[in-house]
């Protein structure tokens, strides 16, 4: 029988990660921060707690609220110092020794690792280990850097990280755990984030500051872009290794990733996105009805845009939070179903009316052109579709999964052919620069562009180095063992 | 350590039902209507089968997605014939023998029924069979049915049925699938909701329309309340064997129940609830920045009172899909998270605010002074609740799980004591004639009310016989076997 | 890929049961006890305790010790009162609803009940009582008890069990549970075998004495043939509604399923199986140089050939305890391996030698038929089979599952032709009187026979209504309904 | 609640393996081989196989039979070769990580390694191989082999394995694929066994020869002692890499653990048993009735006892095969239940006969006692006990769970101290020399004895360095991570 796939036309994020140091429900803790970042990936989680003695770890595929909500599994997370990852999900099976954080036992002691981001060279770095006799046990960058600090011969181990970290390229935040250090660490650029709070006298790192809100944790300040924050019983110390460069963090995590109640630079992620709409009806005038979101990631936009063009909006189109991923396809005589699975529409407000749907991204344009039919099949007279970031034209190589060059619609097609192939009556993009002035920059700066935004202009802070290489490949040929 | 539990405090629904009669991938069918209907239910699901010669079927605890959609489960249930049923989530673990359909071997053949609704006379009438010496199986109501209709004397099963049908007293909607037959029942008063499609000629019974849209039936009919449809292989007929009666539909059904996209009356049930909120705003004039509905249930509900009252409508609060139904809770010295695993404040737009909070209904008012609490700590100057229906002051019995009249906040208080425990500075909610006006009534027919509304009037349209004869344990002193 | 089964070729028992009334630990004692009776049955296990005022079960599929042995199981099974029932492995999925104790709540409350046995008007009873409005909620032949029970208008439960026994016909011992009394009974001819025992005080009912060595109690007696058992607070009462007649056993409980450390008759199980291995050195005179078992149910009756023939006695087979069911086979290019899963030859004591192997019962030949191969191709220079009981020619519908006629070997072929199928140079059966000798008795008392024994003579004890009426199916047209 | 653990009173063996090169079916003969060898290990198993492209692999707690007979299994594991590994079931929860066979894609490709034995440098060499940079995945003293294998800088495999053995101390049998090779190794003094079969052409490696019978193969040799056996498409190699000594295999391969069919040195254990058996009855004269062997291991030499006294033999004592590890047990009220569940007694053999109990081996004396007991009190007027080995007064380091001194009995207690706790009229061992008649030696070669018996003479083989540097800890601080 075949399978109807529903895995949505979206770029996803690889991962999540928290850190929490000196508190006496740390794994309960890190159980709660991990849920509130579980939009950022449900593969699996896992967490790495010490107890004064031994580390303790468990890693699992599927939700943190599957399994991480069990008592039997907290009590034997002992300590007051954890951190924990969740996954992103990818297609085809869990691979659970994939699952992070990564663990070593080295010379100085335990090592446990959460990475959220992806190396550019870890391919040819792997490659030069295994000739020098490292055994890799996962088939994940991730232990790339464990490996070097292993082998590093520098006495302490943040000797022995920064050894590590100058020789790895590409994005990553990373929190660490040893016995006696809670580490954060994000990349030269800060493409990928991470906070610092605090939750009474117990630091606390986070990918997104919605992470300690949910534990009631003060958000302190943003980890810096190449900086080291390295947590011990009577200090936090600032160690920034690198050669100065200004920040240029991933604009996705504003236009799609991070959830929409974190703080970014001050700002609600949920009001750039709504500025992201604004910006879009200021650069696009329709003469419509209706202002509809394709839920539930553009909704902010939607009313961005309907606010400041004065469209009303409604919710034409319903999402199914039921959804799983795949169904059982009915036979050929029956008409396909497809994308009603997870979204319905609202006949009553489409019926007869010019609608502008709104999304906040089109990256195959699979997603877009189901829904197109679907709204003009429920008796819309005109269907518009406004995307509120520009053309995705590039693959993303810092943690992001994207699909290749021949798969992103925008890297092959103008947006006549787009719009021509998605079906609508017009398609229209936010600019460039009205994307950046909605972040809050009067414009890009060419010269040093304040975000990461190569999947827009193919603009790569850093060497692509395997991938010009011909190492792209991020499954190795290691046993097909499943959990 | 001590479990957080998230449930919210709404009313539930316990059931959807759907089938479908000659159709080649009934089974596939069934699994998609089923999935269409989760929100009625999410703590199991079930299918049962009719090939021409023998009846499959397989009962689970868990989601749709989570089963169904596996290819050996469907493999198994064969023929083109099918009905099935979602199941509401108590709390407490799930009985599997206690999932419908139901199922009996008869005199007269195989005999499987699915039941959305509660029946007001069931333990009576059970403790009549089993002195009679019948053997129930289940606590459930619906296993009377099957055993008066056992037990009838009558030669034809549509006999033995309204034979059974003129004992029971309460709410039901039924879909029987018998050796022969399709059927689809609707009690007297039409209290649960029950359609008629057509697929390609194949005709399908369900709870709501959503579940004909996502196989792309087609709407013909609601069945009629009081009304038996029983399908066959060459023709559709109508009995109607009780006295006739106005129809007086569930009001909730309208209000909190039925997925928005469905089609009630003519129209979609998220206009209904748009019109909840914008009489709502008709009603009371209020000085504020801002409507913030509380997601995701009070959405069409802020939106309607946003538009009527120009107050600018945003998502303030921010609601996480992930959370499952209970966390380990952090020890004391640590303040209680409660609601924020659930929901989460969008800062921005509350800070300072004077906000206007828009839900659906209140019943214990626990997740609505945890929100209000948490509005307030966001930075908001004033914080209002207003509530799209009116206050519920008594329980249902007709398959709606409500709380005792003890913990239905409405049936003790008054609206300022109310307002004070939940701590808005004001509480408001919607009219008894409101309600009406917004489902398209110039107003309530108080000698022949249009819906079944006791939960805000006390006036129950059937009597309640096992409640008034103390009979109200919905449990048996039965096995505490579990699944 | 095809599978290799290796089912034995043995018969097979359905059940054991065990009872125990006023004891603290009764759900230990329980599992201990069905523990002691795994051989009788191993598809699944069920147990149910009475607390004085709620009764609590868990049926499951698999082993005693795969999940009785679980401390949450034990702890939710709570009270001093308990009956238990392991039941045979049948092919095929098992089904949980036909795993006993069955439960019924009657009118005169709680009634649950364990059967080893088999009836022989099930299913004209059952096909009554459903056009009288039963619903039956499994396929099992001991549901129809309990119907019959229910439904008796008597008001006491010992009458309404008595009424209940009138209508069935078979071999049956049943414990029964209700809220004040334990109760034991055995058909009128006795065939299944049921004993009463005493633990410091409290009764106990089990099928065989083994499970009262286990957890220390005493033997007290036999329940009698047409004998009810009823235990209560204060007394143990004996009822016996039937006319009197003799005692017939099942001579398969001493040849072959009762466990050989079990008492019967006051002598161990082992010493008749040994008994029947003298018996048949006595009747046939071999020259051999070794007596080889085949393992394990072989072994006694050896040890009695080798000590009567002073042949001496070697392990020439060896048999792995930790076989499954089934195997992938490998593929037609590489020999089939078939037996070698279970049994190996000890080359050294069969090679070169004339061998004499003895096995305890032949029902299809098959497992012998592999064996005899694998022992010439090892070297032996003269293969001989000794079988220590008669011809198996007859089928048994008393609760042991025997093939039909077509597959039983001695049905259907005299002794030189199946020695020629089995591939032996001699085959000799033990004789119906030495098999009756062996039990003690002089010979077999053909007007009363001493044993139900109809495998070897066609002689029934009863009736066999449903055969001779063509209900002989053991399924039902149900739901194909899994666990 | 108290749990009875039923652990018996043995030594047990680590670990068996198998390996097959260029059969179709590698995989499923794996698992018929692993099966055979299941006796060597219930913990866990894992195959690894290679297609000629990639290697795949699983490793699974439990038997072979639950897991490894799924088609589904099977079919992932592709390829003509094939290795496999069972491991001995320890106490506490299964380690997934330690289960076998190891992977490691070295820069030659990858290698897979499987190993039964044990390394007395193990800790030695991972704290150099940690203070090097290495990281360890596992706490297995096999993945030591792994990465020295990988750290040496010699070009082919054959070479890096060498240089490998040649920094390890200790026992082992390996078995070992890469993409080219099968690899089998046996340490210098051949402690630990391994066989070279074939099937059909196809080249197997296994413990024991019971794996080559149960699928057909040929036993060709043994892998001698300091042997590697370089198997590839063209050829097998045989490599001696080491100075020449003397074979010295473990005596306790034919005294306890290897399968009583297995053959070495041309004869099969249950014959070399036997006549344990037979030099114990030699030596010692004892006026008794019966010979009782402790079930399942004592019956060969129970044989031999009672065929060279003339003492009749008798299964006095009854074995359970479906015992679990643990069961609840009883309260204190209730007597203990102990030995019971594994063993009960035959009384008709037992009672008023002076019986002498043969067994295997003593190692705490823990179940002898309790079955000592038994056999007193159903009545036997004496109870001897010969052992059929001599005392054990040293811990084994080679692969052999053994408890330490402090809990051997016969390290710490005379004979007649043994004997008054074990509660035994008599006890008696056979003698060191008398072993090894019974082996076929004339007599022990003090000067290089022909066996490692070090359990009986505290002889060592070789250094422990280990344990003499205090590194016995098989566990080290890593995550207590489960599967």
């Amino acid at each position: 029988m075949a399978k109807i796939d529903f895995q949505e036309d979206k770029l996803h994020e690889e991962c999540g990660v928290f850190g929490i140091f000196g508190s006496p429900d740390a794994a309960t803790l890190t159980t709660l921060g991990l849920h509130a970042l579980q939009h950022r990936g449900q593969e699996g989680a896992g967490i790495v707690t010490f107890d004064g003695e031994s580390f303790h770890g468990t890693r699992r595929p599927g939700l943190v609220s599957d399994f991480f909500t069990r008592e039997n599994v907290i009590k034997k997370l002992m300590g007051s110092n954890a951190i924990g990852h969740v996954r992103y999900s990818t297609t085809g099976d869990s691979i659970v020794k994939n699952i992070q954080p990564f663990y070593a036992d080295l010379s100085s002691g335990g090592f446990a690792c959460a990475h959220n981001g992806n190396l550019t060279n870890a391919s040819m770095l792997r490659q030069n280990l295994v000739n020098d006799g490292a055994i890799f046990q996962s088939t994940s960058d991730t232990e790339t850097i464990l490996q070097l600090v292993a082998r590093s011969k520098r006495e302490y181990i943040t000797d022995k990280l920064i050894d590590a970290l100058f020789q790895i390229q590409g994005a990553y935040a990373l929190v660490i755990l040893t016995n006696k250090k809670l580490i954060g660490v994000r990349d030269p650029y800060g493409i990928r984030p991470l906070v610092l709070g605090d939750l009474k006298g117990a630091p606390v790192l986070a990918s997104e500051t919605c992470a300690l809100d949910i534990i009631g944790a003060k958000y302190v300040r943003d980890v810096e872009n190449g900086e080291i924050i390295v947590i011990t019983d009577n200090k936090i110390e600032s160690i920034k290794p690198f050669p100065n460069v200004n920040e240029r963090p991933c604009i996705f995590e504003r236009i799609y990733f991070s959830r929409p109640d974190s703080i970014i630079d001050g700002r609600s992620v949920y009001s750039y996105r709504k500025n992201l709409g604004s910006e879009l009806a200021k650069e696009y005038k329709i003469d419509a009805d209706v202002v509809v979101p394709i839920p539930d990631s553009g909704v902010p936009a939607a009313l961005g845009f309907s606010q400041t063009s004065s469209i009303p909006f409604e919710l034409g189109l319903i999402r199914n939070h039921y959804v799983g991923r795949t169904f059982i396809e009915p036979t050929q005589s029956i008409r396909q179903f497809g994308v009603k699975l997870k979204h319905s529409v609202n006949v009553s407000y489409i019926k007869n009316k010019k609608v502008i749907l709104i999304d906040d991204s089109i990256v195959r344009g699979t997603t877009a052109k189901k829904i197109v039919k679907m709204v003009y099949d429920a008796g819309a007279k005109e269907v518009h579709l406004g995307v509120s970031c520009p053309p995705i034209t590039h693959p993303d190589f810092y943690g992001i999964d994207t699909p290749n060059y021949d798969e992103l619609i925008a890297s092959n097609k103008n947006i006549n052919e787009m719009s021509s192939i998605i079906g609508t009556k017009s398609l229209f993009f936010l600019s460039l620069d009205g994307t950046y002035r909605a972040m809050g920059c009067e414009e890009r700066d060419n010269s040093s562009p304040q975000f990461t935004d190569h999947c827009f202009t193919g603009e790569y802070p850093t060497p692509l180095i395997d991938m010009e290489q011909g190492n792209v490949s991020k499954q190795y040929s290691l046993l097909t063992e499943k959990s």
